[in-house]
């Protein structure tokens, strides 16, 4: 596709903390071209860098700097094109809430990181690689709601890890029970987000939602799509949740049992060769391989593997058998790249190259 | 018990960051009177304070500052007492199981921290409010082996914190099931230990020998005494270790299966409930209660919660359902205060009160 | 005095960060009974242990945890006393600004953290061990705004540390430079404070007004009382304040030129020598000495100085020569407690013991 | 050039924390090829992702990773070559007193980031973009020691980003004083370095000659090349490090004496106008300009900036007068990218463009 050709993205919630990976992750995008940032009412007009506290290195994109904040309304987003708009969601689910099926009704396609539809049944819960195969969702969604739009949502960015780490043991030896217990990063909290004083030299044994969510989520993920909705699969999850002084990777230590005895070895096997969904090879923000199988009795480690293949794909290691159930391992991913923003944009543009983003 | 009466005791491995707990904890002991540190032969003879890279806050105590290092051998230690001395051992493994023998040959009462001794049949692995029971071990120890002292260990910090959360539960339960994920603290692995660069803005998945320890331990503590030897208990355990960059206080999620069902409620007041061993209760290490409950759902947290009573109490909160098996919870224990130096020393205020310390 | 005479105090911005450790502070204090505690309007009427994020170690003081919230009124709150009542205040600067005066107006004698009147002409800025003396203040302050009560504040922080260093320099060899460059703890911020995304791994190199502080507070502490207002000294100071991801202990790097040469081991004596204002020693919060000096190289660090007498003490090392001024050497201070909560209870304690409190 | 011409090097300490960056770094370079890596004796025949713990992101760069360690002699290393070969020394002080020299007896350039000859009036100290013109010390040098190589240093880390900060001022204004307070990162103690108990939720205030460096080998660099040695500049300087909690980036608060004064105004546009060298535009691993400006109150920040143009800026901000002095203001620079390893490189590279670097 020429520059002339990309098709034009906002970013709802631009500038909060996944709202800035968002913006990083678009920059110089071959197929996507963000025209537009929205935030809150109140600082619509500001100049972005005026109004972001960027948190990433060094300072935001040239290009976004001086563009002026939206309004948070697809009335006042112009975006030229005659194809279907995108928008990106980084919003806080309450907001998201009301938003988002807002820009739907105006014929946006809607990738959103926010919680607030992924347990719709008409909604796709997405990792392409995973389950590209629940796409077809949309069509109930646009049916059912009259929305010449839709929105597809990514799963929380915990969830996100366990399912690629599971995916491919799942399909070759069927799970039936998953003990999940998280050491997650500050970022994951968004901006201000943690307090420096409850962090700091400590572990925060809770995180809100964040146990649900990975139980309800991941059972959704390697489910089967059945006509307008997806039946979860009925495997058993049990998580904790913690936080960590940690900036960005969330690691995740795992129990799993299967339907049948497997061997670390035959895990390792089928872990390493595992590529996802064929579709999603080569796309422009797709990994080379969504499982990177590390070997070495430390690792994963959130500093040293969170930013594999650019942070798109999930380290696991340490597989071993477990004296409970079958085995047990450990996976780190990259919570506000692979784990949100990153996560969404490789949705869509797994929906633009199957020809999902432009279903009339 | 008057001054002038107080048992003359050595910590051997004194100034090493367990070793320096054992000299905290030792500082105007109403029972025990510090009249020797030891360390390796090559720095015998220096001064404490000039040998010693002090770890905690502030100064060494004034009164040990000035003591010479002794060489680890009891043959060059001079304890004035007709009673029988005790030696506290912060000693590394490898040479803990050279010398602590020999301590125990010359007469000594080694209470221990080594990892040395643990597995052995004959000697006690002690929690004194969880099974001070086991004490009796020491008479198979020395007939078995012809000493005239003995050892008695206390178990791997991690596992201490374990069994004080657990040993209610499983007196009015009965547990079949543990799986325990940990995030420990730095100081778990001495001084030097973790390099800053291993562990800042990190997570290690990985603590050489301690799912081990902590699989292997937890049911000896929990188990029977059988004549010559603790029968270990048979519930199951699967243990996942981690380092994260924490001070001091270790923090376990734990989810736990039992021989019948058991709610949430049921559970809290049994461990509210929890005093330990009576014969425990007033020493002058003990807390006021081993086991503190924290009903916040943010809580315990390892900063905040170490130091409960003086760092002798393990605190669990978090108590909830698991969906696969009976209950969740989350305990913290500090780990080189009670799961290690201290509990070394409440070991011999318990063998002290008994009468066990001086059984001929 | 015995436990029915204590004087009733009420602490103003009670639930906040330097709040909690005047509770901390008061807690069994043997002339003070904390007998309210105040917080913003909204809350009045809540129990303190539900309003109150505890941030400090453990859980509140029992005695505190079930006291509701007054409103910041002097109405609201009644402290049964036939002497002169105490507020103690941790109020934010611009709420302060309006609080203090009507406490004041309403006879009480108030000492406060806040920055709000520490450069006014007629307000003592204290710090006890060091300038007791311009304690005479309040009768200016009285005579001018006709109030029964009056306002005693504390310096900042990190301008108690760097007074107390400085001070017996000062008397001893006359200061005619200072270059300060701080390293200070985020506790300083208060709560939440600094968000934890900003500094971990990193350093912050900017605290607003913060060097202005230092440096005006600085000479007016070290300044002469002259009738109705205080002669500031006339050396000069640069300060260069940064934030580190350290908890408590604050940091400054000092370099000093004084109106003469001044050798290392002349400056050590001095400093080791000082014991501050005689009136200052044995009171309920007087550290045994205002200033530890400590002679390796490496010390003083924040987490292992922190805690000298309580926290109460100043510590000084690396005391060495300048090449282009006199000398440079390091201090480190508690910044919450004797930089805040306990150094303005110390300052109640100074004016109970010497007579000023209760000044018709 | 093409890829058959590449000129072949050696990194020796290879497995080091700065090795690593030299690895990093010679990674796909234009102009060199890594076809050696060294490392102690002991270790030599192992393969190098054996015997490295690799301790950047993500793992060693395949080629390397099955080299076989080198011993750290210039005999048993083959660099198939016409022209002088290179060898980068990552090696500790003590041992590059004793290699370096062989090397250069062999005909080795040896750029080298070790302490070991930089104080030596022969050794050029450089920072190519600062003062390449010091360049022509080696012909002295091979003359003075007969070596057909010669050794050229690049300066401690932390005085590279305080060189990079003053060059343009001390040419625009003159410097006559500099005072600096460092907060370093722990990467520049090298691996294992700091132990995390000594440095997490804390400051040392000491690092072991670094003041003394600072002092020193920043006048060489502002110094004037006359005949056989460089004239050291003659303003004062006076330098306090301090260990922070940081894993990369220094951070140095300046204060500075000018022969004239400088208003913030002025030195910023010096400052940001600054290019350096002009020789130096355009190396391979040369950043697009060796200085950053902020204008944020609060940047330069360590993590957000220690990155700026790969690492290879140093970053400055926070310009403002001193009351002492003229000027005080922050700067940051990566201490093992620019600081160390980079640094190293891009001073073979000016070397190789300026023809220094095949002088017979």
């Amino acid at each position: 596709m020429t520059q002339q050709k990309r098709r034009p993205v906002v970013v709802l919630g631009s500038t909060g903390a996944v709202g800035q990976r968002f913006i990083e992750g678009l920059s110089n995008h071959p197929w996507f071209e963000l025209t537009a940032v929205a935030a809150s009412d109140r600082r619509a007009g500001e100049r972005f860098e005026d109004s972001c506290n960027w948190l990433l290195s060094g300072q935001p994109p040239v290009a976004v700097s001086s563009m002026r904040l939206s309004k948070t309304n697809p009335a006042e987003i112009e975006l030229e094109t005659a194809r279907r708009p995108i928008a990106f969601s980084a919003l806080p689910a309450a907001v998201a809430r009301e938003v988002e099926p807002e820009f739907a009704r105006a014929g946006y396609a809607v990738f959103s990181n926010a919680s607030a539809f992924r347990a719709e049944d008409d909604v796709p819960l997405l990792i392409p690689e995973v389950n590209l195969q629940h796409a077809p969702l949309i069509r109930a969604q646009r049916d059912a709601r009259g929305w010449p739009g839709f929105i597809v949502t990514n799963p929380n960015c915990t969830t996100t890890g366990i399912a690629l780490a599971l995916k491919p043991l799942d399909d070759a030896f069927g799970i039936c029970k998953v003990f999940a217990t998280t050491l997650q990063a500050i970022s994951g909290a968004g901006y201000p987000g943690i307090p420096s004083l409850d962090v700091l030299d400590n572990v925060i044994p809770w995180i809100p939602t964040e146990e649900e969510k990975i139980e309800q989520e991941l059972r959704l993920l390697l489910g089967e799509l059945s006509q307008t909705r997806v039946e979860p699969s009925t495997f058993e999850v049990s998580a904790q949740a913690n936080r960590v002084p940690v900036l960005d990777g969330h690691t995740i230590c795992l129990s799993v049992g299967f339907k049948q005895p497997v061997s670390p070895e035959a895990a390792i096997e089928v872990l390493g060769d595992y590529r996802g969904n064929r579709a999603v090879q080569g796309l422009p923000s797709a990994p080379s391989s969504p499982l990177v199988v590390r070997e070495s009795c430390d690792r994963p480690q959130p500093r040293l593997d969170r930013d594999a293949c650019n942070g798109m794909a999930a380290t696991v290691g340490r597989v071993r058998p477990c004296p409970i159930l079958d085995l047990r391992l450990v996976a780190v991913v990259h919570n506000t790249i692979r784990g949100a923003a990153l996560g969404s944009i490789l949705n869509a543009e797994a929906f633009a190259q199957s020809g999902w983003l432009d279903e009339a």
